[in-house]
């Protein structure tokens, strides 16, 4: 069976990342039996510094046809955010209807948490974000511009559409782990989309009787993500605060270099699009010292949802197995090894 | 000198924790000679299921002349918590301009951080947040109600004077501490309230060459909150951010139970106002458990704002000592002593 994967390297280290997920991808193909056939595309920042554009007004079309997309990381100085990221990352979760960012985490072998005391088995999670709509809008402006009674607005928008799907694949998921869910909520202080979430939460809960469903207000949640880990499982949240929580859940389970995310259709319809929950350093990049394992792990979510569940299981056992024997761990593991080295000790390791 | 404060012990533990620290307050006035003159306020939920009102029409009216408010907490199982906390808190935070809600965290003696390894004076900063705009915003509401294609819409309101002066504040703290601030942002998210906010951010950080101005997006900085906590002093940030940022910080530093809270008008025209971070948890009210330290130091802030600074500066040692003695501690600081126990005890330390 041949995946055809579309390869958005984009900037800084997520170049440096791509070329070895891309790697252990091939190698579990190879050894399991199946063929990956990939496109490369070279949107980026350098790509909108020549042309004015992150990628090609027919971008969206030009990777309709794809199984699945690996992103490395977009951003680079010189380029806003908004600029690169609004012209690339957010318009593509949006097209493809991506509406699921899931992010999971857990603490890897040969790697300690920041939290004092705590266990593996006590830190593992996974953070169902909300990847199409609420805070993240590009409704609003700036009015008075120049004046001192000058303001901006910044709408957030939530469809009963929107919440009710994201909702329901979190419970969906909890079915399939520990029946449990929480919901990230702030309905004391944000009056007019919270308690909307919350009361679309409740309907949906009613639904899975099976499943234990609790909500927390995030400022109390990120409390309790640092305090008492072991009490979350599923956690389901809304665009902003799936970002907080998933930054914050990666840092108490090894950090960002480990944390893998899926920007997923859940119909299939489109294409799904899979990326390290890191961002594009340009500080450190091209420099050989990159963690991959986070971009190697995304590589593995894309797997599992391509059906290839075999090959994404064993990619990481190789990478815990890699971590466990200590030998070719990057800087920031502690190691001295170059990212191309530790991404070829995972594709070795495959069995 | 008279000092007239206004006490409104609220909800749950509020009226548990407010009256150890009236008791800390009034000890520490006959100690160092000032007096302090107390009205109470029944304003509540227990009001509101009798009145329909967390407090009356001209409430702010009543207040308005005092010197001071001690405020224990809002909120009760079956009011619903916007109509609470949006019936007392949030009008007053924005009636008598209280923009910054400052919240101090430190770790107090006797207690241990869930972060590994991490020492006293690695975990001391401040949050500056916001605390009259920004994402609270009244503004919005449901569209299509009943439709398939409901939706809610929330307004985020970020306005030149607001976002100017809460910065403005920040950089004014930073130079009596270590000349360094962190601006929390989202601008590659949020893309039309958050680069406003950095914008201004860079002009006001303009104007003080000599403070470090640096800023971190808020997931980012959820992040190194826990790996990096030293590398923060102080930290401004929008409403939500500054909820959410401060809740973490506090639960790094001994937890909930012991972090203060002001609500601050710097030019003195109106009343501030001085909270513990917590809810009014009524799952334990009127137990005699609550830990009453938040509040306690909230009165010392509130001491602090009056000019009162040695009194207020003694009652932190007095809890420090209290707390390294160990002898009389709540629960959940691993004790048997009650409320009042502890109260007392700080109390009677003063010196
Ligand atoms: C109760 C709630 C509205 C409030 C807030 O978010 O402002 C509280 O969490 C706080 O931090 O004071
Ligand atoms: C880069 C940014 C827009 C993005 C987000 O907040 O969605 C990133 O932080 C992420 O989590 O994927």
């Amino acid at each position: 069976m041949t995946h055809r994967i579309a390869s958005i390297p984009g900037d800084g280290i997520g170049v440096d990342v791509t070329i070895e997920a891309r790697r252990v991808l091939d190698a579990a193909a190879a050894k399991y039996g199946f063929s990956l056939e990939w496109t490369e595309f070279d949107w980026s920042c350098e790509r909108y510094a020549k042309t004015g554009a992150m990628m090609p007004d027919d971008g969206v079309e030009q990777l309709s046809g794809f199984d699945g997309i690996l992103l490395g990381a977009v951003g680079f100085p010189g380029v806003a955010d908004h600029v690169s990221l609004w012209g690339l990352l957010i318009p593509l979760r949006r097209a493809f209807q991506q509406y699921v960012n899931l992010r999971p985490v857990r603490l890897l072998p040969g790697t300690t948490s920041v939290l004092a005391g705590r266990k593996a088995d006590e830190l593992e999670m996974v953070i169902v974000r909300e990847n199409s709509e609420g805070e993240y809008s590009a409704i609003g402006g700036r009015h008075n511009a120049g004046r001192p009674d000058e303001f901006v607005l910044q709408e957030s928008v939530f469809t009963r559409v929107g919440v009710e799907r994201i909702i329901r694949y979190a419970f969906e998921l909890a079915r399939t782990r520990s029946q449990h869910v929480t919901s990230a909520t702030k309905s004391n202080g944000l009056i007019h989309s919270m308690p909307y979430w919350d009361e679309i939460f409740a309907e949906v809960a009613a639904k899975y009787p099976d499943v234990r469903a609790e909500q927390c207000h995030v400022d109390a949640l990120v409390a309790r993500m640092v305090q008492a880990p072991d009490r979350l499982d599923v956690v389901v949240a809304s665009n902003l605060f799936g970002d907080i929580l998933s930054d914050l859940a990666a840092a108490i389970t090894g950090g960002l270099g480990m944390a893998p995310s899926g920007n997923i259709n859940p119909s299939g319809e489109f294409p799904s699009m899979f990326e390290a929950v890191h961002g594009s350093a340009p500080d450190i990049a091209g420099q050989g010292i990159a963690n991959p394992v986070a971009q190697i792990l995304a590589g593995a979510m894309l797997l599992d949802h391509l059906g290839e569940t075999v090959a994404a299981q064993a990619i990481r056992a190789s990478v815990d197995e890699v971590l466990t024997a200590g030998e070719t761990l990057t800087p920031d593991l502690g190691g001295t090894a170059t990212t191309t080295a530790l991404g070829a000790a995972v594709a070795a390791s495959l069995r």
